[in-house]
């Protein structure tokens, strides 16, 4: 019997009546002749009314028992939708992170799982139970309760599924499936059928919230079929998978894109060996994240230097590199009206000149490209922010996005 | 160094205001030198909104899953105090009843404790550290988690006590101590200092609702000295340990009563042998819980057969009674305007004569007795409920209640 692992969010369990409908969900699933494995987060509202009460007593709070609290959260839903299983007419049965037990390394707060046991979960199946799991939470060797952190919640479903050998993950959320880009911004954004795990990697990374990137490169390592779908509407969602050959035959999956973005560039730097490392050193040192990095030859012995980092640290960076000691810099620019496009594509790996038609699209436009990046399947620009909603809309119409994958 | 196991009650850890509260009279405690241990139960109110959730998806809900929901109740509160001693410098570690492990049988929602295993809490009170376990929950012997039922962070409390021979086992409740009577009906009612188990037994099933039965019975017959005080003010409040004797010196200990009584009596009823089981069984079997039995010998070989129930049961117990067939009866009285008052003391054991005091004491002020029942070291009787007051109150000054124990 083909087994499933479905996985519900805060947003999909946010009261007794979404419960209610999710276990109807659970309960179609199964009498299509699946074994399903349920992971849910806490109810919406509540890790925050969680957190606001740990807040009222001490911050930081003390990290071990602030997992014990948050472990509440999903143990709340875990016991409702195994309530309404059981009232609806469908054997099912709860288990804590503790109970299964989903083994974790002792880092509170945000563990790794290191070993799921899969045996009472094995039983439960056997008897024709639909065993419901709550996610973020695992237990340490010494069994204390420990958290997995942001996105815990798919974590658990993933490794789950690994565990159990599961045919599909199932992540359900508030949108339908992965778009060719975000339809807010491109009302012609289409579906995808199906996307793999590379990409989808790429495209998360760059602000597709849809999954969080820990649970991709985890389905990624243990191969194991994510499928992103709607809990509010019926569908077939999009599928993460290996790459296989249907996939080659697009050129782009999808076009992603990042507002949080600010560039800083020395000017004229004198350019000595181990300079980059003396610029970047205390930037990484003050937890500021570097995203794209550029090294131009200038005149007279001197380089440019322009690297990129979240908007939100660009006013800490400004400041790391003014009060830079043995700089010899002309000047130090700054821009935070900047914004990053990608195209996203394994299609790339086998066709040349995807770059160059990208950049001639963005020129047509009138859009200077200030920084490229690339990597075997991504090419990344950043532009001025105001040409954002003008770029990614003359890719997406130009590569043909808005259009169903045809083999080529 | 002594042991000391503390009880929180919910409206002791209502609010986070109250739990750091709470955090300061253990580190008071502590830093006199004492190990502790302390047991919470849910934040007031918070085991309402969990039932509220329960019953919109259910009920009765599951047993097994409404236990996974009622324990997080516990677990909240025991992380943020935790949180609250760790924060003001109080090394400490909070469990739920499974990581204890408190090990129950598998009867959901009223277990009964099989077992404690006090390895990791010795552990750390040997390390210096306040051990918060979460009252009201323990595990079955699969790892699932049960609840204790009713008044169940007190039976925790006192088992504990008993596992790791504590030395007292504290009870912190809203009122400061085990009162001759309630207060609010006789303004000069007084805190006793001590009272034997057997005497709070009595006051405890009799109405006195400072401390659950159960637990009591659970110190009684392991011997934990039990210690009733206030969250809020300080003071010694009672201890309820042996009697030992220094107590026999008092004659009377207590006056308890309970308004929730109702009576019904059969007249003339055909007197043969069976008749009482024949008019209780069916009683019994609507659940409906009989206190005190009278039968008296009536005219023509019948009989006056009387018996009272909980107030709330009292027209089930009627219809009952109206339905039996083959009862050959002249006709059935009741009567839901009685109260019961009881005498408690050990003393009684060694004076003769207090019941007829009792009575005369009662006679002087024109109140009918209209049963009487007598234990070893109990007088029960009902009257009309309009002298509840003055009936208390006589008893209370003519035992010299009001008065400050002394050795006769």
């Amino acid at each position: 019997m083909p087994l499933i692992v479905q996985k519900y969010g805060g947003t999909s369990v946010g009261s007794t009546e979404r419960i209610m409908a999710v276990a109807k969900k659970i309960i179609a699933a199964k009498s299509q002749g699946n074994d399903i494995v349920v992971v849910v987060s806490a109810m919406s509202g509540e890790t925050n009314r969680l957190v606001n009460l740990a807040k009222e007593i001490a911050e930081p709070p003390n990290a071990r028992e602030f997992d014990v609290l948050l472990a509440t959260g999903e143990q709340v839903t875990i016991s409702l939708l195994s309530m309404a299983l059981t009232e609806q007419g469908c054997p099912a049965r709860s288990y804590t992170g503790g109970q299964v037990s989903i083994l974790t390394d002792n880092t509170h707060n945000k563990a790794r799982i290191l070993e799921i046991n899969d045996q009472k979960i094995r039983n439960d199946l056997n008897q024709g139970k639909v065993v419901v799991v709550a996610g973020f939470q695992g237990v340490d060797a010494d069994n204390n309760i420990t958290t997995l952190g942001r996105g815990g919640s798919d974590t658990t479903a993933v490794a789950l599924a690994a565990a159990l050998k599961a045919d599909e993950c199932q992540i359900y959320t508030d949108v339908d499936g992965v778009y060719t880009t975000d339809p807010r911004v491109v009302p012609d954004a289409r579906r995808l059928e199906q996307i793999c795990f590379e990409e989808m990697l790429e495209m998360a990374s760059l602000g597709s919230k849809v999954l969080q990137i820990r649970s991709v490169e985890f389905a990624s390592k243990y191969n194991v079929p994510l499928r992103v779908l709607s809990s509010f509407e019926d569908g077939p969602g999009t599928l993460i998978t290996m790459e296989n050959n249907k996939m080659e035959k697009a050129l782009i999956s999808g076009i992603a894109f990042s507002r949080d973005e600010a560039k800083l560039t020395l000017v004229g730097v004198k350019d000595r060996p181990g300079i980059a490392a003396h610029i970047l050193t205390p930037i990484s040192e003050a937890n500021v994240e570097v995203d794209m990095i550029i090294q131009n030859k200038g005149e007279n012995n001197t380089t440019d230097f322009t690297f990129t980092v979240h908007r939100n640290d660009y006013t800490k960076a400004l400041n790391i590199l003014n009060d830079l000691k043995e700089l010899e810099t002309k000047e130090i620019l700054g821009d935070d009206k900047i914004v990053k496009i990608s195209l996203v594509g394994v299609g790339m790996r086998s066709h040349a000149g995807i770059a160059t038609t990208m950049f001639r699209i963005l020129a047509d436009e009138g859009i200077n490209i200030q920084m490229i990046s690339t990597s075997e399947i991504k090419i990344s620009v950043i532009i001025n922010e105001k040409y954002l909603e003008l770029g990614v809309r003359s890719l997406h119409t130009a590569f043909g996005l808005e259009e169903a994958q045809k083999p080529a």
